[in-house]
Formats: structure tokens, C-alpha cells, sequence
């Protein structure tokens, strides 16, 4: 079994996506994490739902937990006033070692590896024609323990 | 709105559950993670779906990539085998700076902001009477874009 045989359609965003959208994208498909993508169709870089997250709390309240916990009433105001204007580009994180990126020839083994190694719970697959689409945690673990 | 209002139950494994149970809970129920409770049932850890896997996968495909390339036949059998007698203990991350773990009191920017910062996609809530149960990033997020 290969990754050709786990991949499925996974929606993208641009690096010029508003954060919100990303948001909703997320929340609409219940994804752990989204798949950027270059002005070439390319993965540019995957963003987990987590740091998704960071760019939507204040940068008072990511460092300060005194401060979060005060913040309450009017949370979605502080969220969507926080998250208003901005791109997924300033939600990438720094350019990693390795992204996870893998081709339709990858084994199970070097996707567990890959996933592992990245802590990332997908796997974009990318062949000659273009971003195939990905393999995500949950398909790659439901296919290793059904067996 | 606080952790109260978004908590909810969560299976957890001890430090001596077996990782194959491990991985098939996560299967089972398409959880982003799983927590790992001590002998009193408090949470010792929060264990991301991603580091279930590293344990699963033999050291030998985990740092060579053209090994684990290989590897693909039986990948089933090397799968089994590798997690065969090992235990969540083993797969439990180096005790990190900050756990996901808060009270039934933090706020949507509280939760926010501790995922974001320890990279879960989980958080564990605890209260005087122990293990309350976890509030996902789903959970988070959705709450979050409805608004």
C-alpha cells in the first residue's frame, strides 16, 4: 500500500487567504490542519489547526495567561477583531527542516515516519502534474490497525 | 463562555496501556490525541496522534527515509510487531515545559492561547475532583467561527 492509495481531495488556502477564512475552512471540515499552497499549486507549507489558533488570540493574551483569563465577555469580538485583516501568511510558521510533503510512491512506513518526524497530522502528495491532495493521520492509523 | 461550557468527555490510556490499544482508540474514535493519566487519574501527559505513530514505526524507517521507502510489503506485520509489548510510557514525549492541562474556569482566549503555545490539539480540564474531560480544538474552533 502506498500513499497513492490513501490520498483524498483536501482543500487549500493561499498564502493571501485571510486568516478567517482559514478559520472557518477548518471548523466547516473539521481538518486537522490546512495545506498553503504557492502561486504554482504547490505546497508552500503546512499550517496545524493550532497555530491557526495563534494568530487569532492577541499577542497580550498568547504570552500573558493573567490577562487571558480576564479577557471573557465579548470573546468572539476580541477573536474576529483579532483575526481581521491578516493572511495565512503571517499564520506560516518558520520555514522548517522538512515539510511534510510526500509522492504517491511513499509507503505506509515512510508516511508514519514522515508524520512522526514533521508532528504533523498530514501529509501533502505531490506527483509531476501537481498537488494530489493528502494523506491525513486518522486514514493512515484506521488503515494500520484494521489490519 | 468558559472551558465548562465547552468540555467534554474524553477516553484516556494510562502509562502501562499497551500502544497497539493506544493506536486503536485513536482509530476508533478519530481523536486528534489521547491523555495519559497517572495512578490518580490526573493527566501525566497529552499524547498528539503523531508521537502514537513514532512508536510504531521501527527506529530504522524513523531516520532513514529510504529504508522506510523499502519497507512496504507486510507493512501490516512490521507495523504489529513494532508496537508488540510496547507502552504508552514509552511513547510519552520528554516531560515538556507546559502541559495543555487548565481549570473548568479559563476562558476561549485562555484555551486558545495554551494550544496555540503547546502546539495541541487537545487540553485536558481538571478540576478538585479530578479529570473533567477535554476541550478539542474542533470544539474551539467551531464555537469560535459561529459567532
Amino acid at each position: 500500500m502506498r500513499a497513492r492509495d490513501l490520498v483524498a481531495d483536501f482543500p487549500t488556502v493561499g498564502l493571501d487567504t485571510p486568516v478567517a477564512d482559514a478559520a472557518r475552512l477548518l471548523a466547516d471540515h473539521d481538518l486537522p490542519g490546512l495545506i498553503v499552497v504557492d502561486e504554482h499549486g504547490l505546497p508552500a507549507g503546512i499550517l496545524p489547526g493550532t497555530q491557526v489558533l495563534r494568530l487569532a488570540v492577541p499577542g497580550y493574551c498568547l504570552d500573558d495567561p493573567a490577562l487571558a483569563r480576564v479577557v471573557d465577555e465579548a470573546h468572539a469580538d476580541v477573536f474576529m477583531r483579532s483575526i481581521s485583516g491578516r493572511t495565512v501568511r503571517e499564520a506560516m510558521p518558520p520555514r522548517p527542516r522538512e515539510l511534510p510533503v510526500t509522492d504517491p510512491d511513499a509507503t505506509v512506513l515512510e508516511l508514519a515516519a514522515l508524520m512522526a518526524r514533521t508532528h504533523s497530522p498530514l501529509v501533502a502528495v505531490v506527483d509531476a502534474g501537481g498537488l494530489r491532495g493528502a494523506v491525513t493521520l486518522q486514514a493512515l492509523v484506521d488503515r494500520l490497525v484494521e489490519q
